[in-house]
This record gives C-alpha cells, sequence and structure tokens, in this order.
C-alpha cells in the first residue's frame, strides 16, 4: 500500500542506560546514520530526576525517543520518507544501545488515504 | 488502561497554508499553550520547493508536523505525558489553522505492558 510516510512505535523495555545523554546522542546518530539521512536538528533534553527527551529531525522524517529510566522503559517514533527504506532498519541501534529485554513494535502507513484509519 | 503516554496521530487532509512557517509556528506555540506545557525547543524546517517539518518538544512530551503542501496533507503527532490530559484537545488548533476538510485520527498508548502490541 503506497503511503508517504511510514511511521515505527517502538516501546522498549527494561533498558539500561536510559539516563544517559551521549547513548540517547548515539542512538539518535546512528539512527540517521543507517538511514542515510543528513540530520538537520538534533535536540536532547535532560528532565529532572531523570529521563530524557531527544529528537533528530531528518529531511522529512525524525527519530524521537522519551525515555523513563526509572522504569527501564523507552518511547522511540522512526517516521521515514522514503519508499524504499524500512524505518525498522533502527531496532539494532537501539536494541544494542539500550539492550531491552522485549521490544514491542508497529509501523503505521501514513498520507494513505482511505487506509482504514478511523476518521 | 493506564500508560505512560498518549499519542495521538492525526492525518490532515485537503489543508491549507501548509507551507507557511509562520501557521506552523502558531499550530506548535498554540498546542503547547493549551496543553498548559513549556516549550523546551522549537524547530521548524523548510524544504525545497515545498514543505515543512516543525516540532516542539515539550516537558516529556511533544507536538509534531510534517506537511506536503502539494498534496494538502499533513502528518501530525502528539504526544502527552500527563493523566488528565486527552491530547485531542489540540485538534481544534489544527483544523483552525489548516482547515482539513478531512481528518483521521488515532490514539495510541505508550509504556503499557501487555497492551496488545504486537512484540
Amino acid at each position: 500500500m503506497k503511503s508517504l510516510g511510514k511511521h515505527l512505535i517502538l516501546e522498549l523495555w527494561d533498558c539500561q542506560g536510559l539516563n544517559d545523554m551521549g547513548l540517547v546522542e548515539q542512538a539518535l546518530r546512528q539512527s540517521a546514520q543507517v538511514c542515510n539521512a543528513k540530520i538537520l536538528d538534533l535536540d536532547i533534553h535532560p528532565f529532572s530526576p531523570v529521563g530524557i527527551t531527544g529528537v533528530a529531525v531528518l529531511s522529512k522524517s525524525h527519530v524521537l525517543i522519551h525515555t523513563w529510566p526509572e522504569l527501564g522503559f523507552a518511547a522511540v517514533d522512526v517516521f521515514i520518507c522514503e519508499d524504499d527504506l524500512d524505518p525498522s532498519i533502527v531496532m539494532p541501534i537501539f536494541q544494542r544501545i539500550f539492550s531491552p529485554s522485549h521490544v514491542q513494535a508497529i509501523e503505521v502507513k501514513r498520507g494513505v488515504a482511505g487506509n482504514g484509519i478511523p476518521s
């Protein structure tokens, strides 16, 4: 089914390193690299007492992470607008860096008229 | 069902003004305001020949838009981490600013172990 973008929603459980801004930056930069995408903007924000939000804006796409280190949980979004590129290509990066024991993933096709998304 | 975050996925069709960076900024700022959230970072990138990506990083949440002015389409994501706040509160803002003739919306609960998202 033709779409304008593919949006991968990742839920990472029982992770390590979720309060490490350097690791978050690595994950975002490596994700851009594996997608062969230029980073237009990179923002990484720490929260008090713990938690990080990181976003890499790519050309008509993005990679974004919110972390809950106290729960070992991270929510990751990867939005890719390139026909021949599967956003799940980034999954091994997040698995290697944060070592989740469990990963949930769904892909939502964006920009598909009549794709069954309820109005 | 208890979740760490509520993620609203919006598909806006037959929109106006999608190549106007000022309108994108308005939509992001008004979304933050209606959510009573502080903007930690705001980035708006124009693309050539048309198209805009805009992201507002909020406290443990975000509002993000990718636009395809040539198709009248915009993909919007609103991620909110506050129990008593429904991300759909932003919908009237995007409807007022971009005048879509059709809106598709789904909400994905993030950070819910065993929430039916396939592994």
